[in-house]
């Protein structure tokens, strides 16, 4: 079962495409993840490459799947790759190990949910990601 | 690249939802897929099963690798299943040969996408899946 | 390396479209394989769905595997489900078993290729197979 | 639905073998993918090796699935591996991220198709990719 509402989820989105025509990122894929890693919401603006979906998921994935904001998951693939990879192979394959993957958290401090951006740099896709989830009244913890 | 604009796959969405509401379907899981069988938009109801993003994807995959919609992909999976399971294995597991994803036409009848709803029954995901299309102004093709 | 000729493998891929077009044949997609199972080349046709590039390939697969036309190779999978379902796993999911496949035979007899055609019914892929592997002065075996 | 056209695929494999041949370049693999990352046309010259096309496919695959030319996609897989890896990973490993993958281009900018060339060194591979799709009359992006 879903522990994200989808009304949150949609906000987050549209909290990051503001974000991102706001400072004229490139076009952009957006997911949103539950605390379990199963997608709730997930948006492609046009002209984003089509491989966003993954990339965007696999970045929120990360960093589900560790407790730590893809910043930290990016930090911990390069200086310990071999762990990475590891954590690559025992999750099927679903991970994407940089920058762009943003944890939620409630007032609780509890982690909710992610949200996965790309499309852009990895740095410009976290700013949006953590515009997007405090348009919708949570804690961004990019790690 | 995406082919199919984000804005009709959101309006997708928000048809088919209005329409589950209407008959009082169980929570949904409707994805919207471009003509190359890419992500473009999903959304998962609060209360939907976490699957759900794979199997309303799936329908849609189906539908779109062999250009039929899904009430012909699942007819043709009970008179040949050892068809079904082959294409199953080529699109690497991809697909969910079952009624619910449905092809979307333009004016001239090229399909440009397709949507694949699961968490009702299939003919009620189906019909969800039509109204959706149609509140988008498109054609929809269910097989 | 490869041990079917890119010339013979056009000249097939030419008289397949030509035998398709005489039969207002759906748009197809055409594989030829080696007889390591390699592809030599392919072509698919303005309309034709986009996993027909694998269907193609996955029949022709399957015929060189086992070193039986498609034909053959379908009645096998509807006899001994077990036994198709195996091969498929064995052959990392690249087989599909129906007709449409057909192995190459040069005048000796020898298997140096097969053909494999998805598009229209498993029947009228497997005449334009044959048709395409006569054009280029070769004997096709369909099963 | 394939969205490029197969006589610009056969156009642009043509226009590659023309340029291989006068630098007398080693066997060819060339693969035409439309927009969505689905194969066109194939062809593999007499004495190439049996991995070609899916070496040739997964360069173009490559610069499709993150928009960018080969070239820019090995200077990334250069600078940041744990990103390349992840990438493929969410690939289900369809990515061969190095030179010779060349998006093509319509007048408009737009990303319509991919060409991706594996035989010779990475350079000339994508000598003959640029060459064929301005054969064409298209544009070629190699990053």
């Amino acid at each position: 079962m879903t522990t994200f509402p989808i009304n949150k989820a949609n906000q987050i989105i549209t909290g990051a495409f503001a974000k991102a025509a706001a400072l004229k990122l490139k076009p952009l894929g957006v997911s949103v993840l539950d605390a379990g890693g199963h997608l709730v919401a997930f948006q492609r603006q046009d002209g984003a490459s089509f491989l966003r979906p993954q990339m965007s998921s696999g970045k929120a994935y990360a960093a589900l799947s560790v407790g730590m904001g893809g910043r930290r998951v990016e930090a911990i693939a390069r200086e310990r790759p071999h762990l990475t990879a590891g954590v690559s192979d025992l999750s099927g394959g679903k991970i994407l190990p940089v920058a762009g993957g943003v944890l939620i958290r409630d007032n609780a401090g509890t982690v909710i949910g992610a949200v996965g951006i790309s499309g852009d740099t990895s740095d410009n896709d976290e700013i949006a990601a953590i515009a997007g989830i405090e348009t919708a009244g949570l804690t961004a913890d990019a790690g």
